[in-house]
């Protein structure tokens, strides 16, 4: 039986945190009192099902079940987890707490605050040991991060609980050790938000200026190594310390002065919300989100490609899900079923269907797969041998869509001492959607030459 | 006959402005009294070569002329374009910008630095209008971001031919309109910088902890959108003014307390280079240098196939450096060269070649840029109509590395109503790479059947 989340505060948070639960297959239960909360929902959900399957490469487990509940003790009544993201106030959590804590006294609570302490949060609740941050990131259902903040009144072990919750449903806790204010990301937030307003209210810097001061440098460095890393390698080979020898001064430079809070008048509000028109007021709130995770997506699959940050986050939770082929029978001659892939927004071309290329990319994943199951994958091509394609011959029998799964069969035709002659159908279900003959050639690498396999292989490729 | 730029400071900046401005095209004079200068430019030069490239989709210009000239004054004799990179003392660019302008006292003269103020820069010289901060962000062969500030005494002018010059070798010059103690971006870094200290002062976070908190969360969101824009989204509907009304008042809480500058002690900078160390040791200078890099390039791929941010100032870039291929001459039989491609990084396999389906994608792209030729691109598609491939059958020939230019032709070897029977050769200079021979249908889209083309394709398509 699938799990239930409950979502208390249907927002864009809420919304984000409504998605990732129902897309890794939990039943959802949203309660927010706003009529407009399923429409919210709905709009943050739409986002979400474009989007997170695509940073996928396992297919997605079946969507759970959304249902908004119409009282907040049916919402949390049965709840594995609970996910508080109402108004910042903090009477107002207290209030929501109390009432959760008397249908749900033990279940996992956490709060999206981005700014009070888990301490604060506890104060006067019938249990405080399983009230925490759980600090996401807006768009909650494309960004990994959830910093994670006990207080020395949690039980240790809860947390490790809602931190393994977390990662099943693709995030990455951040375990914050001491609580602060505003935990840690939130505090650069501030820091820069501060800045800028000075920048924009002494006519420095327009809001359109600051965003491409941050998006055309700092930015594109930040999504991939954070402040500390970036550093190291800007120091060189000398190293941190040389680094902060270097920069460590400018600390005590005149710019640091500008620390004051600017006071935040009507006319410094009218400021920016009428830069902020000008600059992106082109586009709708709805066209800049589908543009956001667009892009989300697309850094997030080059960090997966390289196996780095959050692109790691997303490898190991694609592993975690795996589902593991059923072992093939090598003596048979029937197909080996043996690529599972699903059709990504950038597999797709003018048209509105699969790329060309992509077919032939898809038969490569599974003659991949092939040569990884007869034993010729990358630790054999590091011996210096490998299967190379001298000719490939592709039949388009239908075509295929923006989010369909697909399958690869490899069925061998023929195999003799240097050949491999294949057939490898790429399917939806039953319905072939492209068929690709191939002639692979064993090869020497270093000698350029075709080669004769070794023994091993002749138990799988003989039909 | 290529410009000449001269770059006075060879470190890892100066080593960035050599290699963008190489491979650009242009010569380049490199003046640095350290003897390990050359060395330290190959470096970044070697890492530039290995990436900028990447980011093109037209064949980039052949490299220009590298030389170390002996003193400054050889290095910017003759020189369209000079930037400074040396170290931030300002007595020392004073001297060397009273150097620099005894020998070419018109030069633009751009300089690095990262915190003076252009006012500043100027003082004392023999020519303040020519002087200017063009501030780069490392790695600067990959970064599009240069800071441009002038003063009241620049002339404008000039000012505008820095710029020019500037998008000529690929960057986004941003022209900032008063000049402040550290312009615009670093205000920004410095403010999160100190945040940082502070935090690891406190033991609240380490080095890799708050690395984690930035690039698994707001550091994806702010290479593609800024600050603005994001926060405009996360406004939702609502718009500017609700996301302002809902977060200015955060401004006023307690934990805009710690803007106090943290002691910069022994202890604090070892204990970041220490955490620094556990946290990237594993991985030298030179290997977080590549890492960053295909990281960059795969960020900034994503944002040019979205013409986004970065990615829309990489495709101006292409538009401008375009090579139109020379009009070919419809009623012969001979094979029309309509597409010039690079290997990219992106389409390298194990085995070190160019991956299997990507021959496939060099011939899709001929097959675009001929169906465009003979008037059925995008809008044709847009009209309902368009060809799809039936059938491909593709003879390897050779193996594409690294790199390689590649040219795509066409040959119609026969067209009827419905049908289009090209033959596609990938080539490499002279020698055929791989051979695709395709069988495309004229489709009603919205009928899903063949269907026959207008007359106007008879022209070119019958052979």
């Amino acid at each position: 039986m699938a799990r239930k989340a409950a979502i208390i505060g249907g927002g864009v948070i809420g919304g984000g945190w409504a998605a990732r639960f129902l897309l890794s297959g939990w039943d959802v239960a949203v309660f927010d009192p706003d009529p407009e909360a399923p429409r919210k929902i709905g709009e943050v959900l739409a986002n979400a099902r474009a989007a997170l399957p695509a940073l996928a490469d396992v297919p997605m487990p079946a969507e759970g079940h959304l249902t908004f509940a119409e009282t907040l003790t049916d919402a949390v009544q049965g709840a594995d987890y609970i996910q508080e993201s109402v108004s910042e106030r903090l009477d107002l959590k207290h209030r929501v707490f109390a009432q959760i804590q008397q249908a749900a006294p033990d279940a996992l609570l956490g709060s999206s605050t981005s700014g009070f302490k888990p301490s604060e949060l506890q104060e006067n609740s019938a249990n405080p040991a399983v009230i925490f941050v759980a600090h996401p990131f807006n768009p909650v259902y494309l960004l990994p991060l959830a910093e994670i903040v006990p207080s020395p009144k949690n039980d240790p072990q809860r947390i490790e609980e809602a931190k393994e919750i977390l990662r099943e449903i693709g995030m990455f806790p951040l375990h914050i050790r001491k609580e602060i204010d505003a935990h840690i990301a939130d505090r650069f937030l501030e820091a820069v938000w501060r800045e800028a307003l000075w920048l924009v209210k002494d006519g420095v810097a327009t809001t359109e200026e600051i965003d491409e001061a941050i998006r055309m440098g700092f930015g594109l460095r930040w999504g991939q190594m954070g402040l500390f890393e970036t550093y190291r390698v800007a120091g060189g080979e000398a190293g941190m310390k040389h680094f902060m020898a270097q920069f460590g001064p400018c600390l005590s430079w005149p710019w640091t002065k500008l620390m004051d809070v600017p006071e935040f008048t009507d006319e410094l509000v009218d400021l920016i919300a009428g830069q902020s028109d000008a600059q992106s007021g082109h586009h709708t709130i709805r066209e800049l989100e589908r543009i956001r995770d667009r892009n989300l997506i697309g850094f997030l699959r080059v960090l997966k490609d390289s196996n780095w940050g959050a692109g790691k986050v997303l490898l190991e939770h694609d592993a975690r899900r795996r589902v593991t082929a059923p072992d093939p029978t090598p003596d048979s001659a029937a197909p080996l079923v043996l690529a599972h892939m699903q059709v990504l927004p950038g597999w797709i071309d003018y048209n509105g269907h699969m790329t060309e290329s992509r077919y032939l990319f898809a038969s490569s994943e599974t003659c991949d797969a092939f040569l990884r199951h007869i034993g010729a994958g990358m630790d054999y091509v590091a011996g210096g041998f490998s299967y190379y394609t001298a000719e490939s011959h592709i039949m388009h029998a239908g075509e295929a869509k923006l989010g369909d799964r697909l399958t690869g069969s490899v069925q061998v035709l023929a195999a003799d001492d240097k050949r491999l002659h294949l057939f490898i159908r790429i399917e939806r279900g039953e319905t072939l959607v492209a068929s690709i003959e191939q002639m692979l050639l064993h090869v020497d690498m270093a000698a350029g030459n075709p080669a004769r396999p070794g023994p091993r292989f002749w138990r799988v490729c003989v039909p």
